[in-house]
């Protein structure tokens, strides 16, 4: 802690964005002896990991989410504030939300990614992705909507097509999905419909390259398709889609191209970086990749800008491997952290040598036995596996908010194969469903293989 | 169990609606030889006497939800059928949902009620009710909202009506919300903000008789009284209002008029039968009350027509007291089961006598600290009527899903005073705010006193 004159005005840092990376930099800087504006359009903190939960009903939004101003409330130094930042002036050193002006000696840019379609932008409608609460709200109604239309549907073609989930990518995201979308339909939907036979679900999980999870060792890449398999997902890797459009996704595998008629199509693909990356571009003149990343600095300031930091997956750090650093939480945290770090010492005259991430593993849950878990120097799977995923999310979600309560959910939920938070919101709930013969309580079974 | 011979077909009821009426009489036929269909608009039953938990940010929708498929999952003799009926034609005993027919044997209606603005409909916009989950989100973000907009407001007048809560019915949503909200103010959110002090949040509790709770016994009227004063709540009995509109609340007391400058107005004040109970008076003759709710016979079913039968909110039974039973679960449930009862016993070829709704006494929830327990030969106040109101509702709750983590969160938030979930969310959640200057860290402090 520097003791600065009682002349001298407190230095102010303001972070845009409280994901991992801008949370994590103003955690940093809570005992600091500066102040510190966080500014985020959303009033909470999101734990985005396990948002593909919500969007399968097993846990709530409140669940994996953490006020803001909670979790700093006891950051004396901090102010939360909610509103968007549409522009900066780094000249003047301000940046701009909703036309008043907010000053910075330092500032730190952590706005993140949002889903990308590759160009496409149109296929959002039919494939949406799930990086907001809103987006979980949404999958979450398009599937359990598309089984309840499946009951009431008497064409068997038609409710094939109900009945077919195609996830698009085979990262972290899409395996998660996969799978528990394959254990609703086959264990915890079960017993509930008269008319489907809900077991009879296709899950389709596509990947571009040949196997799925491509970050992690090929090894629990293998291991995590064969249990997905055992699920019953059909995974097919090497797989491009080519078009998605009124319930067919347009796939091509090698020279062949197949249809598949599916009412849900999930996006897991693609991201691209904020918005404020064209704004820190236009404005410093700071280069980005082709995702829009800005590329930083080994001390993940800009160029020509020691005083303006980008962490997290707005950030293209490409100085410690031959690629940019993946957008994941714990890179972010870091970056966060080390940028908070650097901040003290430069206040102390000194410096700090440039930003090294730290690789601890990389883990991914496949179903309520089954889990894969690369921590580098050992590899794990299965029920073991499950548990070490279990233990580190938690372990992270508590620090924000002691949220045993989510650990009870699990436990929970996990030995009685609940997933009770299935509701169906939102103004198109009550949308029209065409109705079957509500006399017939003959349980569905077709032969008919699907086309890929 | 009758046992029906083979050449006859299974008797069929048809349920309209899965609230407490709907529900517990497909839950009390679960075993009988019948066939069941029940219709609901939403996919899940609504534990609606805690919506105001959700509405203040203790509880998430779905911890005071159930699918309804899973509640029912074990009957198999019923369906779940997710729609919205429009139509229904009693010569040919059909229901009709989206153009198709739903033939039954037996009708039971318990569609219930939404609430009413006694034939001010522009009011709802400034001041929405609490019936829905979606309606409970929507007034979640108001009440975060008005935090967040204060916060960044220079002007105090302004700020003064941000921070002020009216609410409108001093019944027991009226009282639970209004004790909620100072709660959150002067607990819950005293550490979160920097530039305005919660604790000067302004609830105002309006009543048009002269004491709140008036269902209950005078001396608890009284004690919930003198418990909402104490955590702040300003309650104005013989209150009538007489406008609502652009954050100004005009109300009547005696021969003055008032005007209320407040951000935030919610009703808790009246109910209307939903329209199920015109399309009964238009297609059977049947009468209807005021309020709209259809006019039962001592058997719950309607005149002329004994396989129809009204249940719940939507049934006006007034063959026990000069008055119609009240609009609360308690009434809905024992109505359904008695109607399943019935069913069973005409099966048999024999009858049952009159309903009889058992009262086994009011609750409702003031604070943290206090509750009120009127049953009737004992009446309970304070911590221990808190306890009692806790295990009450956790017992009905866990009857339908094995709620034990809504028991642990509301223990943890009660120990922690924590509101976790007090997310704001939906497209308004990113609403434009005008930002006040923000190196002011200085507490408001008005002095100015409320114009009521």
């Amino acid at each position: 802690m520097v003791n600065l004159s009682d002349k001298k005005p407190v230095h102010q840092v303001v972070i845009i964005g409280g994901g991992f990376g801008g949370l994590y930099a103003a955690k940093s800087l809570a005992k600091a002896n500066v102040q510190i504006t966080l500014i985020d359009k959303r009033n909470f903190h999101l734990f985005q990991p396990l948002l593909y939960q919500v969007a399968t009903g097993a846990l709530s939004p409140a669940d994996i989410s953490s006020p803001l101003r909670s979790v700093l409330s006891k950051s004396k130094n901090t102010k939360v504030l909610l509103g968007e930042v549409h522009d900066i002036d780094p000249k003047a050193q301000n940046v701009i939300v909703k036309g008043e002006s907010v000053h910075y000696d330092t500032l730190i840019v952590a706005t993140g990614a949002k889903h990308s379609y590759f160009g496409k932008d149109n296929w959002e409608e039919f494939a949406p992705g799930l990086k907001t609460v809103e987006d979980a709200i949404e999958m979450r109604r398009r599937i359990f909507m598309a089984f309840e239309a499946a009951e009431n549907e008497s064409d068997p073609i038609k409710r094939q097509a109900l009945l077919t989930f195609v996830i698009v990518g085979g990262g972290p995201t899409g395996v998660e999905l996969a799978g528990a979308i394959a254990e609703l339909a086959t264990k915890t939907l079960k017993e509930d419909f008269r008319n489907i036979d809900t077991s009879e679900t296709r899950v389709l999980l596509l990947e571009g390259l040949d196997r799925v999870l491509p970050p992690f060792a090929p090894e629990l890449s293998q291991t995590a398709e064969v249990s997905l398999k055992a699920l019953g997902v059909d995974v097919q890797t090497k797989t491009l889609v080519t078009h998605i459009e009124n319930d067919i996704v347009t796939i091509k595998q090698g020279d062949e191209v197949k249809e598949i008629a599916a009412k849900t199509v999930l996006w897991a693909a693609g991201v691209k970086a904020s918005p404020m990356g064209k704004v820190l571009t236009d404005k410093t003149g700071v280069e980005s990749d082709r995702a829009g990343r800005v590329i930083v600095e080994p001390d993940l300031s800009i160029k020509g800008y020691p005083n303006i930091f980008v962490v997290g997956d707005l950030a293209n750090f490409s100085h410690q491997n031959d690629k940019p650093l993946p957008g994941v939480a714990p890179v972010a945290m870091q970056e966060g952290e080390y940028v908070a770090k650097l901040i003290q010492k430069r206040l102390q005259g000194e410096t700090l040598r440039q930003f090294k991430y730290v690789d601890r593993g990389s883990l991914a849950m496949i179903g309520q036995h089954a889990a894969v878990v690369d921590l580098g120097f050992i590899q794990l799977r299965g029920f073991f596996a499950w548990f070490v995923w279990l233990f580190i999310h938690i372990y992270f979600l508590i620090e924000f908010d002691n949220k045993l309560v989510v650990m009870i959910q699990w436990l929970w939920n996990y030995f009685t194969r609940n997933r009770s938070a299935r509701l169906i919101t939102g103004k198109e709930a009550i949308a029209p469903i065409p109705i079957a013969n509500n006399q017939s309580h003959t349980p569905l079974v077709t032969k008919k293989p699907l086309n890929v």
